[in-house]
């Protein structure tokens, strides 16, 4: 069997099969970041990402510093999603013999553009000619057993998003050029941007991390966590299965860019399909026990940092649902990015 | 300029200038692996190695599980080279989509072949489609402050390396058909298997630091390491630039595999070519004080490990010289495997 038939899904679980988990590994193979047991009191948090040309970018679209940027945002992107801070970055490094020094030396400077301000440091890595791509290994920490994984989710958990989604895709729908729809200036410029310098969002995992209330128990804490990069309809999915849960989402909730509004409309299809189906928005998509969330509303005003409810878990059996604005309830289909899928 | 003007080295040292280090990270970029200061007492050694087809391997003359031992050896012999213990590796997998289910398993297998037996876990990773690569990064842990670094060798040290050289890129020789000259069965096997399943010297790393001495001052360990990983001269070249030493080496006493004696000379070359050219022997270089010689000596035969003296630290001005057979005295050149060099 070939890869393009089984999908990076079905690798994905292949791997984890081959590669079982024992002391001082805590989590393997299968959620945003492996967390190691090393030393006495911290969680070792760790990433791998790849970025690689023509799949995930390309040359002469983004310019080198971008191209360092997203990669960098999306390796610590991880981290955040584990609750964990981010230390250091490792950097394979796939460069054809003909390109430049300058090049190289932008793509450093987007990784640092990330990487510094968050206390990250690019502190290794190996340099090799090939076809252009960056793998980036990045290391962080949280307090032992602080991690946030994707499985802790539980029935009557309410359901969360941070910030805006679909809006990368619209920025790279329209910086590439595909898309021509008439989207007003400020949006389109929100929309570019995000593509071009998408943030990892430690500043709403230090907020969820940082949650306190008068008793402490149980802990005010998201009972789960994953980042939004491969779309929402996947990322949910993923977060669900990992839990064992179901999920019941309120499309009308669901915080949709305006540009991707309109170029999804533009398309006849739905306002929200390039939240569900666009990837690399790097948000923080969470689960927080229903008593919880009038904490969580004041705390995230307070930081002015905008997260937005939009749903609730369920029990596995009632499965992954979206209840559309017209009221119509549908089955949400684990759709998004596959970089094995033959139409990628 | 362009990458294949600069030369590998050339943009290492570009990059060192782009990342310099602070807290936590001890050593960053320019040594076999980067030191975190991480936790309360331990040292994180990280390090990251990519590994590509038609740069490193090529499929078709390797199995897929010797691809992945390949490249699992490579990257643990750094941590080795580190002096440390091996914990956790993360492998970013770039694969055409026509890939092999099988192939992908057998790749699995050969990494953990290397990683298991020396308690190493592959505990995450990335995969992508692309051209057929693995970039490893693998983290291991040594106690705080006694990593071993390449930049520790004073002068009057001697200069010691364990195993044979040259033997895997005999290996490589004759498994690719390159050579057909006559090299006795044994040898021919011996080489062939090294280049197929190396190994990497974690038996030789946790010697040297186990080596004690009735007083114990100064402690009884290597004054610098570095592994074998890109041919003899080049190896040792790095070590002394980055101890600010020269060096001369008594070409009789380094270890020549039988089967690279045998094509070296019947290519008209010295005898000990391929020990000082071939890459991946993965066989550790290191220095100590000369009054701990007798020490090594006595546990190393304890031990059963076969490390040799080839020769002392000098100070830099002396260069970095090799002492021939005849008498003659001849600067090494700092030849030796660069991946952005046109001929690589």
């Amino acid at each position: 069997m070939k890869l393009s038939n089984l999908g990076e899904s079905g690798l994905l679980a292949l791997i984890r099969d081959w590669t079982p988990s024992s002391p001082p590994v805590r989590v393997g193979v299968g959620d945003d970041a492996a967390v190691l047991e090393i030393g006495d009191d911290l969680d070792l948090v760790v990433s791998t990402d790849a970025f690689v040309e023509d799949v995930h970018f390309r040359v002469g679209v983004l310019r080198a510093d971008e191209i360092g940027h997203r990669a960098m945002a999306g390796a610590l992107s991880d981290l955040a999603a584990m609750g964990a801070e981010g230390r250091a970055a490792f950097i394979g490094l796939h460069l054809p013999s003909d390109t430049s020094i300058d090049f190289v030396r932008d793509l450093y400077r987007g990784l640092d553009r990330v990487a510094s301000p968050v206390g990250v440091q690019v502190a290794g890595g190996d340099t090799v000619r090939g076809h252009l791509a960056l793998d980036i290994t990045a290391i962080g920490t949280a307090p032992r057993g602080q991690s946030l994984l994707r499985s802790g989710a539980r029935e009557g958990d309410r359901l969360f998003v941070s910030g805006t989604l679909g809006r990368s895709e619209a920025g790279r729908r329209l910086i590439s050029g595909e898309v021509r729809t008439d989207v007003p200036q400020r949006s389109r410029r929100e929309a570019e941007a995000a593509h071009r310098a998408p943030q990892p969002r430690f500043d709403v995992a230090r907020l969820l991390t940082g949650l306190s209330s008068p008793d402490g128990d149980p802990p005010v804490r998201p009972t789960a966590m994953i980042d939004v990069s491969d779309g929402l309809a996947l990322d949910l999915h993923r977060l669900c299965e990992a839990s064992g849960v179901g999920c019941r989402v309120e499309e009308e909730s669901v915080p949709v860019d305006e540009a991707a509004k309109c170029i999804a409309l533009s398309e006849g299809r739905d306002a929200s399909s390039l939240a569900f189906e666009g990837g690399e928005d790097y948000e923080l998509l969470f689960t927080m026990r229903r008593q919880h969330e009038e904490i969580l509303d004041e705390a995230a005003r307070h930081a002015g940092i905008v997260v937005a409810p939009i749903g609730e878990i369920t029990a596995r059996e009632a499965g992954t649902v979206i209840m559309r604005r017209g009221g119509a309830r549908e089955e949400l289909p684990a759709a998004g990015w596959d970089h094995f899928d033959p139409r990628g």
